[in-house]
C-alpha cells in the first residue's frame, strides 16, 4: 500500500465519517428531499449522462472486439436499453417513498419511576459499496444510503467510469440543495483506493460488495470491516419421496432456467431414491427439453438410461458428475444431480454442500416440509416454491440492498432494514437524575421496575 | 500453527457444527429440560467442584505470592465466595425460564394466493466463547447457548482449569439426559486450540470474547469470523451549560466510582465552559472527596486553582492531562477532564474519542438532550443518568451475553436476542406449487400481493 493511496483514502474516509456524524442532526425529511432533488438532477442531465454512457459503451465494444470483455458485461453497461433510464429515476422516487427505517423504537422499558429506556433504530455509519459494470447501481445505492441515513463511498466498475462520474455529479448537485454535506456520498475510481479504504475500520462500518464471486471473496479476505453479501449462490432443490410430479417439474425448471446467471438459481437437484423411476424421469425430460445439461451420479444416470425410449439429448446433455460438481456454481444451463436415500440425508447433504443461500423441498408431506425448513441451515428454506423467489422485491421489501449468506446482522434478501442498527437512549426525568448506587437488594434500596412502555418513537427526540 | 492443533481443532469445530445441525430438529422444550438437568448435576457435584476450585485457588495463591498474578484475579476465581455458588445455580434456572428467543416470526407476508413468506428467528450456529478467570462463566454461557439453540465451544482461563473441567463434566452429564448431542457444548483448554479454531470460519459462526481489552483486541485482529463484544469501554459524561448541579454531582460520581473497573464506568468528563466556575467546582470537590484522581486540561485545572479555599487534595490528586489521557481507559479512580465551548464541540469530541459504548449528558435543556442523543454515535446515549446503567440486567433483558460496541448485529448490552439470527421460510400451498416465471407486468401474468400476515409463529412448523 503506497503512502499516498493510504493518505488519500484516509481523507475520503474521514470526510465520510464527519458527514455521517453531522447528518445525524438533520431531519430525515431533508433526506427525502435530497432524493427528489436527485431525480430532478438526473432528469436535467439526461442528455449528458447518456452521451457519456455511449462513450463507455464504445470503449467497451473495443474491449469485446479484442476479446478482453464479455458481451454480457457490455450489455449491462447500457443505460439506455429498454426502460432502464426511466426505471432508475422511478427507483429513486420509490426509495424516497418507503417508510423511514430510522427512529423506530423496538424496545422501551421504564427501569424506574422517571427513568425510560428506548432502543431506537439508527443508521450504521459509513458504507463502502463496491460493484461492477452496471452504472445505475451508483444511483440505486446512493438512494438507499441517503434514505437510510448512512454516508457512503461508492466504487463502480472502470468500464462505466464516464457514466458513473456524471451520475455522481448529479448526486453531488442534489445534496448541495439540502443541508446534507456533499461528502455524504463520495465516488472513488481506483482499486488502490478500495484496498486502502478496506484497512480503515475506524471510519468505515460496513462493506457491501455486489458483483462476482471472486470480487466478494477477495474483499472478505482483505478486511476486518464487516462485509454484507454473498460470494456463492449454491441453491438446491430436493425432490422428496412424496413429491408431486407436476410441482417437481415446474419448480425445478423455474429454479434452474428462469434466470440461470442469478445467485438464486438452482445448481443442484437432490432426488429421493424412492422417486428415481417415478418423478425424476419427467423432471429430467423437462430439463433436457429446456436445453439444460445434467451432471448426474450413478443412480440418477442409470434411471435415465433404463428408460425406453431414451430421452432426447441423453447422450449430448447428460454426463457423469464428480465430487466437485456439487460445490460448483454453474450460473448457466447446467445442473448437478444426486440421489439420496432419505430426507435426513438430503438435509445433511445440503448443509455441507450448499452456500446457505436458498434451498427448496418439493413434498406433499407436512412433516417433511417442517423438518426441511428447520433442519436446513440456509437463509431461505422453501416448500414447493422456486428458489428464484429469494429476492427483496419479490419478498415485498420495496428494494433490495443485496442478499446475505452471513448469519450476523442481516440474512437473506436485505431491504432498507439491513442498513440500520440501533442505539439505546436512556432518559431520567427524575428530580435528582438517576444513579445505579441507589439500586440493590438491600433495605432502603430501589428495585428495578422494568415496565414495558408502548412507544413507536422516542418522545424526547425533536 | 501446527498440523496437529489444526486437525484437533477441526474435529472439535466439525463436531460442534454437526451437533448444531442435528439439534435443529429437537424441540426447544428439550433445551429447557437440559437446563434443569444442568442445575441438578451442579447441585449433586457441588462438593467435588468446590474442592477443585480450592485447588485452583491454592495454585493461584502461589502465583500471586510469586508476583505472577494480581490478587483481584485471584478473587474472581473463588466460586464459594458470598452467594456466588447459589447465584450460578439460580442463573441457570433464570435462563431456562426466559422466553424462547427462537421460532418468533418478525415478518410475514402473502406473496400470492397460497404463497406465504415467514421471517423467523433461529439460532446462529456455533459460538466460540473465550473468557478469563471467573469459572462460573462456563455455566452462564453454556446456559445461554443451550437456551438459544446454539452449539458452543468454551475456553476459560487456565487459572480456573480444574474447576472448569468439572463444570464441563456436569454440562455433559446434563446433555446426556436429553437427546441433544453431547458435543453441543465442548470445552477446550489451550490457546493453541483457540488460534486454530479462529481460522475455521466454515464451522464457527460467532466469536464472543469476554475479558480484557487485549484479549478482545487480539481476537478481533486474528479472525475472519464475526466477533461480538467490545475492547474498550471509554465512556464519558458531558456537563452541559444548563446542567443541574446536584444531578451533575450525583451522575458523575456514580458513573466514575460505583465500580471503576467496569467497562461502563466513566473515564472522561467534559465540562461546558459556561459551567467552569459554577457546576465544575462542586463536581470536582465530590470527586476528590471520593479519592478520584483528576487529569485536567488547562481551563479545568485553573478553575480549581482559583477557588478559595483550595479544594482538599488539589495538589495530591489533580494533574495536567495529556492528549493520551482522553483515549485511556483508566479502569480505576482516575478521570480525565476537559472543557469545551459548546454542545456540538462535545458531540464531536465524544465521537472522535469515546469507544462508542455509552455517553451521558447532564442537562436541563430538552433540545440539548435530543441533539446529544441523536448526535453521539454510541451504543448508549443517556440523559441525566449514570453510564453504569448500561447493563443487560439493568436494562431488563434477564441476562447479558456481553456489551457490543459494534454496529452490526447486536449493539450495546446484548441479551438472548443477540444469539439468534433469522431465516426466511416460504411455503406454497398452491395446487401446482409456485414459480416466478408466472409473475410479471405483462398481460396474463400474476402480480405480487404482498399482503401482511398476522402470525407470531410459523403455522406449518411442527
Amino acid at each position: 500500500m503506497s503512502t499516498s493511496n493510504k493518505s488519500a483514502a484516509t481523507v475520503i474516509a474521514r470526510a465520510a465519517k464527519a458527514a455521517f456524524e453531522a447528518s445525524q442532526l438533520i431531519a430525515s425529511s431533508e433526506r427525502v428531499q435530497a432524493l427528489h432533488e436527485l431525480r430532478n438532477e438526473l432528469a436535467s442531465a439526461k442528455e449528458d449522462i447518456l452521451a457519456a454512457n455511449r462513450r463507455d459503451l464504445e470503449a467497451a465494444q473495443q474491449e469485446v472486439n479484442a476479446g478482453h470483455m464479455s458481451s454480457s458485461l457490455l450489455k449491462r453497461l447500457d443505460l439506455n436499453k429498454g426502460d432502464k433510464w426511466e426505471s432508475m429515476l422511478q427507483g429513486v422516487i420509490d426509495v424516497a417513498n418507503l417508510p423511514d427505517p430510522t427512529g423506530i423504537v423496538t424496545y422501551a422499558s421504564e427501569l424506574d419511576d422517571d427513568l425510560e429506556l428506548y432502543r431506537v433504530s439508527c443508521p450504521i455509519g459509513v458504507l463502502l459499496v463496491i460493484f461492477e459494470a452496471r452504472p445505475e447501481v451508483v444511483v440505486n445505492i446512493a438512494a438507499l444510503a441517503i434514505k437510510s441515513g448512512n454516508a457512503a463511498i461508492l466504487k463502480g466498475g472502470k468500464e462505466s467510469n464516464e457514466t458513473s462520474q456524471l451520475l455522481s455529479k448529479a448526486i453531488q448537485s442534489a445534496l448541495s440543495k439540502t443541508s446534507i454535506p456533499s461528502t455524504y456520498i463520495q465516488a472513488i475510481q481506483t482499486r488502490a483506493e478500495v484496498s486502502a479504504l478496506l484497512e480503515l475500520d475506524q471510519y468505515i462500518d460496513l462493506v457491501i460488495p455486489r458483483g462476482s464471486n471472486s470480487l466478494v471473496r477477495n474483499i472478505q479476505n482483505s478486511t476486518r470491516i464487516p462485509v454484507m453479501g454473498h460470494a456463492d449462490g449454491l441453491c438446491s432443490v430436493f425432490l422428496d419421496e412424496t413429491a408431486d410430479l407436476d410441482k417437481a417439474v415446474r419448480v425445478v425448471l423455474d429454479s434452474k432456467t428462469d434466470y440461470p446467471a442469478a445467485c438464486n438459481a438452482a445448481e443442484t437437484l437432490i432426488v429421493h431414491e424412492k422417486v428415481l423411476s417415478t418423478v425424476w424421469p419427467a423432471v429430467a425430460k423437462a430439463l433436457l427439453d429446456a436445453d439444460v445439461h445434467l451432471l448426474c451420479d450413478s443412480p440418477t444416470i442409470s434411471a435415465l438410461q433404463s428408460l425406453s425410449p431414451a430421452p432426447a439429448k441423453l447422450t449430448s446433455h447428460v454426463r457423469t458428475s464428480t465430487l466437485d460438481s456439487y460445490t460448483t456454481e454453474h450460473l448457466s444451463l447446467t445442473l448437478s444431480v444426486i440421489a439420496l436415500p432419505s430426507l435426513s440425508d438430503a438435509i445433511r447433504f445440503i448443509n455441507s454442500h450448499s452456500s446457505h443461500h436458498t434451498d427448496c423441498i418439493v413434498t406433499e408431506d407436512p412433516a417433511a416440509a417442517s423438518a426441511f425448513c428447520r433442519g436446513v441451515d440456509s437463509a431461505g428454506t422453501f416448500v414447493n416454491a422456486s428458489t428464484r423467489f429469494a429476492d427483496g422485491f419479490r419478498f415485498g421489501f420495496g428494494t433490495e440492498v443485496g442478499i446475505s449468506t452471513g448469519r450476523i446482522h442481516a440474512r437473506g434478501p436485505v431491504g432498507l432494514e439491513g442498513l440500520v442498527t440501533y442505539k439505546y437512549m436512556l432518559r431520567s426525568k427524575g428530580e435528582k437524575g438517576h444513579i445505579v448506587g441507589e439500586f440493590g437488594t438491600g433495605d432502603g434500596q430501589k428495585r428495578y421496575k422494568h415496565t414495558n412502555i408502548e412507544a413507536k418513537t422516542v418522545p424526547f427526540l425533536e
